[in-house]
């Protein structure tokens, strides 16, 4: 079902053939199928070169409606956030009595808990078994070492990890394709109004689930970090569901949750409660929805947002007082503060100004650069990823077989440190098996190989140790080189493979080596802690590849509990987001991008004010309207011939006079022909005519069904009228066509439309009420400059 | 310039007699004359008893266009943040060079460095000044009482107190009305949407400043906290304006700053630097400012802010250096956190359960009993202001000596306490004049008073003892009664009198001891130390009265340096939001009500769903409407005849054909009016004529003036034309009669309207193309409901 013009204009010469029709396509559940012959051939279509943009793009208006979900292509659809007042609606709304308004806002509250509340047991069992599973697997490779047996060690470590990804992306390619990567980029997308099919659903969060413990267990370059807040996602929307298909609840109350946007509150509430499960940080959850995921916010969202994660602090903090002690095997180490740099005390001198510049500026060229980097990577693995299951699984295992070689052997081409000079007091060195700063690996007593303490750790637990204060003389500068070396290069080719994983991780790992980098180069004028210049190399990346800043500064102080360090903090993010910002947009951005997905900026490009509605309506067909009491044939014929979703509805109260009467869905038109709800002669009905027939929960259900329904209409029905008056949105947002594109995109995007009717700016006799309708496809930047090259010379302004 | 319409429609009959337009007032000028007949007698007028509203309301959709500002009554105007689409502003926006945007883009910036850093500097001042003038008082009247002489210390304590507050109410009262208070709901106002005369000028800055300096240092009990806010507000705004009045610095650049929507951007970076340099708080002010001041919020203000808050952090650190060692005198008490608890390790146990939950819940009931009582004193205080200078005068002094009277009587109603039991090792006990938490006032040697170390004190400095942890047997129960006694009184009969006050202070101070209270009470269930019980009362009431969620836990933590308090500082804010939502609205709501200003909610009344803006336009007069070349008698006509701020604009380009060209302000009309642009015969003029006359610079001027230059036309003069075209905004944002008020008050706060031309859904011969006009007044609930009475019986739904 797309909701575009896909037909060409009658005048316009089709100086490229645009992707045909594919009305085979219109069914959301067909294209569930992993292997769809559609989405592969408009995958294989499109994906020609490294050169060619992933998916290819129109030069007109007539857009194509397939994106990048997850790792496949799929159609996609726009999400109906704007308040339908239909006769059936607006009488469900004023017959609604007081117990049933408070049982919604029960409800509201109660799915917000529960949001947090699963989001945080998840996220406490997958740590769980992280932790177990990396543990032991160390265990045992370093007890190999320990006894000399270095190609048994190696073999055993790369095997177990290979097992372990191969069991992630098994479950990814064959369940769940959509739950690889993070998956932030499609909710960032969904909750700025794209529906992404099959990326919030039951299959989805178990393999995201299982994914996540098998990928990070492995000892990848990925964290959970992106895969937790896919997950709290996944949670809200089947809670607000009742759950999945055929084992879908079918509890009344839930009927309030089947709308759009209750279910885009809900899960921003997941997404932030995902944050929140990750970093540990509360406010700093909340702050990363507000400032990165949502398009749109509000201060009742604010509080329930902040009500999620609050429960999902309590129940990680209820976990981490049961797992003291260690009764629950490796894990538990770390408290409610992930990296806890809190014991110094920071005083700020002159002479650090410039390596903390450094450190900023730095952050902003690197994470250009990755960003950079990170998009041909991903351009390249698209190719691979194409060529379907086998190819996507053998990328997956020769990532693992790297990462193991890169982990295991590079700790041998240090020379190891003793003890004695690396000046932590009260610390056992060097440590055997167990997480610790120190570990012996293949040196002698009293000696330790600072690159294993490093590398033969968890990810978090590297960080840990990276952070760790008061440690300027552990770490040699060769080894952190390694280090970076390693993870950079890691970095770049796991982010894409076909497994569930994030980015936070990897960035933070190379950050704190560069920042740590930086004060062993500048020693001589650094005064703050080595420890604390890891935090900002770390920070300045993050700031430099996804450009948040107070969420960042925010989820940075939650982390290292060291207020002190905020204001350098916000210093070096500032830095870093400013000159990232020169070289170009965020990573999540260009992922947004490359995967095709219409995200709406909310910033209209400068040359959109030089350009009226009128003219872009011009560009495209002319609307398909119809007629507010219209013969059932047309309104096949239409629903056959036309993709759109919404359709302006005319009429003609009296001669000479003419009405634009509002606009209809294709989903309620298709309510009303399923049921057959068919007049026998062209006449108004009575509003209690509809009701009897048509509940709002009804209506409100969205189901695939599609034209195949259409066909099994009879000659007789064809014949007969339907009235549309009680299914017409009454109240849609029109512009006149004077409008400026600029500000059309403006409200379209504040006010959270779907569609957009443009009413002529003439009144009088023949003059058609509407111009045009406009939806998302019409109003992005790229397309509308397909359209009108000729306004592509002209700049954006910030 | 009221942009309501004041007349009445024919048809209706008068029921009551709305207040009488006062064509003399609608220059904004002249109401800057503190007792400005007007406006005392629409004080005089609407002020008769405790049960009537403040401003007396119409019944009709013909509001007044009164509100209180500061604390005294001015007629009020819409902001202009629509952009604003006419010939001349489009052509300047196309000639804008590559340089002219960088211009833009730096001086941006640079005023949002500036903001932070002048309010820092300005933060750093009051501080010092405050900290050493109270010091001064308090170590002489400490000695005059160790000298026995207790009457000669409280008529030195209460003269010095009344002399500053002397000089904060004289300034307040006569120079800058609008300087008292806390200017917060003001500031809330203006970024809503609301212009408030005289609010953000140079008098008030000054005034504010050494008011403040003033109230605070008298030992009111009063914050410096809103009044920073302010101030970092009116910074803002004369940086934007480069100045006021006949200082105004005339730099081409500053052009770029002559629109509302600049402004607004750089009063929210104003306000949250306030925040931020009262609380030294740089992510809570970011946060204070999203979640309670600003209406409209977009990511690059989020960035913009951020910087404004870092470099005012830099600022304070930098002072909080330079004062190190008691450079400064009294000063430098305290780092950069404000009331450090960061030693206490929290850990959490199910017995605290019970009185953490107590401390919320109370919080919620006293928070909204407080808003309850301060609402009934402030509308008393409104009557007493009401009678003029010396009444304002006479009330400040009455409250400064009742202040007096109660912090130097009642330590001497508690006995002394042993230094022995207070158990507070390390620290010298007791201690004489300077701060510390153990003042020895009138006890001998080896004892102190707990009260007087909690009332002899700075404001700022009886939090940081309260909050003191390690401490729980410090404070006697009795003593923390009193003082929660005293400063509930004082707390609500303070904030209304004519000086500079904040709200916060008084708030953290009595929830701080009744969350002290209720450890004691209940110290066999607490576990946690006393001083964090004190933390989350204040945490608490602020939240049972401000009903902030994020922005205060941020605030909290950033005060008191304790990430572990972080989960249950949430539990007890949501719990006291709840409680206190269930009885009444927060405090600034209920400020902005009392005051009338015409606040737009974010959440439209479910009752408004029954109404269509086509009901609500027919219960208003008819719009004026001009025609697109109109003759210049008309437009004057016009412009005296109604106090409108928009016209649309009609024109008529073919027989059988209208065309709603678009809206024109009066403000440009006037402009064309003054500088006579008029053309002896009706025809278009072409685009360069107009350009050749007007630059966009002039246009965007927002000059008082007002109906007398219409009366110095010459009759000749009154014959011609004036063609429309150039000065029209031809994109007003347009509703179709039949949308609901409900959809049409989302979309006017969205967009940020002034104007909502509402259209006809009819096309045809004769049909006007504008139905009517809708404003801020037309869509406020209580409005609509003067209006519309059968719609009051329907409820509000969250």
């Amino acid at each position: 079902m797309e909701e575009e013009q896909s037909r060409r204009p009658a005048g316009e010469p089709a100086a490229e053939p645009g992707p045909a029709p594919e009305p085979e396509c219109k069914n959301e559940d067909r294209v569930e199928d992993p292997e769809d012959p559609a989405s592969t051939a408009g995958n294989g279509n499109s994906i020609s070169s490294l050169e060619q943009p992933l998916l290819k793009r129109s030069t007109t208006l007539t857009a194509s409606h397939l994106a990048i979900v997850g790792a496949k292509v799929s159609h996609i659809e726009s999400l109906d956030y704007e308040i339908i007042e239909n006769d059936l609606f607006k009488h469900d709304w004023r017959s609604r009595s007081n117990v049933e308004v408070l049982q919604y806002i029960f409800l509201k509250w109660a799915m917000a808990f529960l949001v947090g509340l699963l989001t945080g047991v998840i996220a406490s069992v997958i740590n769980l078994a992280i932790e177990n599973i990396t543990g032991l697997k160390m265990l045992h490779m370093v007890n190999l070492v320990r006894s000399g047996r270095y190609w048994a060690g190696f073999l055993y470590f790369a095997g177990v990890n290979l097992a372990l990804t191969f069991s992630a992306a098994v479950l990814c390619v064959v369940f769940a394709p959509t739950a690889a990567g993070p998956g932030i980029p499609e909710i960032k997308a969904y909750l700025n109004g794209v529906d992404t099919p099959n990326m919030f659903g039951a299959p989805q969060l178990i393999v995201k689930i299982i994914g996540s413990i098998g990928a990070v267990s492995s000892g990848m370059d990925l964290g959970k970090e992106g895969p937790l807040v896919h997950i709290g996602a996944c949670l809200a929307n089947l809670l607000s569901q009742g759950g999945e298909g055929r084992w879908r609840l079918r509890w009344r109350w839930l009927r309030y949750f089947n709308n759009d946007r209750d279910r885009r509150d809900l899960i921003t509430c997941g997404a932030s409660s995902g944050v929140c499960a990750a970093f540990r940080a509360p406010v700093g959850g909340v702050l990363f929805a507000l400032e990165e995921v949502a398009t749109w916010w509000r201060s009742a969202l604010l509080w329930r947002t902040f009500f999620s994660t609050a429960t999902v602090v309590v129940v990680l903090r209820g976990f981490i007082e049961v797992c003291r002690d260690g009764r629950c095997g490796m894990f538990g180490e770390g408290g409610l503060i992930l990296f806890d740099v809190s014991d110094v005390t920071v005083r700020y001198h002159v002479g650090d100004l410039l390596p903390v510049t450094l450190v900023g500026v730095l952050g902003g060229v690197l994470g250009a650069l990755y960003n950079h980097v990170l998009h041909q990577v991903l351009r390249l693995y698209n190719l691979i990823n194409a060529k379907g299951r086998m190819a996507k699984l053998a990328l997956a295992l020769s990532v693992s077989l790297l990462t193991s070689a890169g982990l295991y052997l590079l700790p041998f081409a240090v020379p190891c440190t003793p003890c004695s000079a690396a000046g932590a007091a009260g610390e056992t060195c060097p440590t055997v098996g167990k997480s610790g700063n120190f570990k012996q690996f293949n040196c002698p007593d009293g000696f330790y190989n600072d690159l294993a303490s490093l590398l033969h750790a968890t990810n978090t637990d590297a960080t840990r140790n990276i952070f760790s204060t008061g440690t300027s003389g552990e770490f040699r500068l060769d080894s952190l080189l390694i280090f970076l070396a390693i993870y950079s290069v890691l970095g770049l080719v796991t982010f894409g493979i076909a497994v569930p994983s994030g980015l936070f991780l990897p960035i933070i790992l190379m950050g704190s080596a560069y920042g740590r980098i930086v004060a062993l180069v500048l020693s001589n004028f650094v005064r703050i802690d080595h420890g604390l210049y890891a935090v900002l190399g770390a920070a300045a990346l993050m700031s430099g590849s996804m450009r948040m800043t107070v969420s960042l500064c925010v989820i940075f102080l939650e982390l290292t509990n060291n207020l002190l360090l905020l204001p350098i903090t916000m210093f070096v993010l500032l830095i870093a987001k400013t000159v990232g910002d020169a070289f170009n947009p965020s990573i999540y951005e260009i992922i947004l991008d490359l995967k095709g997905l219409p995200f709406l900026e909310p910033k209209p490009e400068t040359w959109m004010k030089d350009l009226a509605v009128g003219e872009l309506a011009a560009a495209k067909p002319r609307a398909v309207t119809l007629q507010v009491v219209e013969r059932v044939s047309t309104v096949v014929e239409v629903l056959r011939a036309t993709p759109h979703n919404g359709f302006p509805v005319l009429d003609r109260p009296r001669p000479g006079v003419s009405e634009l009467h509002g606009l209809v869905l294709r989903q309620h038109l298709m309510a009303v022909i399923r049921k057959r709800w068919f007049l026998p002669e062209k006449r108004r009905t009575e509003e209690w005519e509809a009701r009897e027939k048509f509940s709002s929960t009804d209506l409100a259900e969205k189901v695939g069904g599609g034209v195949d329904e259409l066909s099994q209409l009879s000659l007789e029905e064809m014949d007969m009228y339907i009235d549309l008056h009680p299914f017409t949105n009454t109240t849609p947002y029109t512009v006149v066509e004077t409008m400026s594109v600029a500000k059309a995109v403006v409200l379209f995007r504040t006010c959270a439309l779907r569609h957009m009717l443009i009413i002529p700016k003439f009144q009088g006799l023949e003059i058609s009420p509407i111009v045009g309708i406009l939806t998302r496809q019409d109003l992005r930047a790229h397309n509308i400059l397909g359209a009108f090259p000729h306004l592509a010379n002209k700049r954006k302004v910030h």
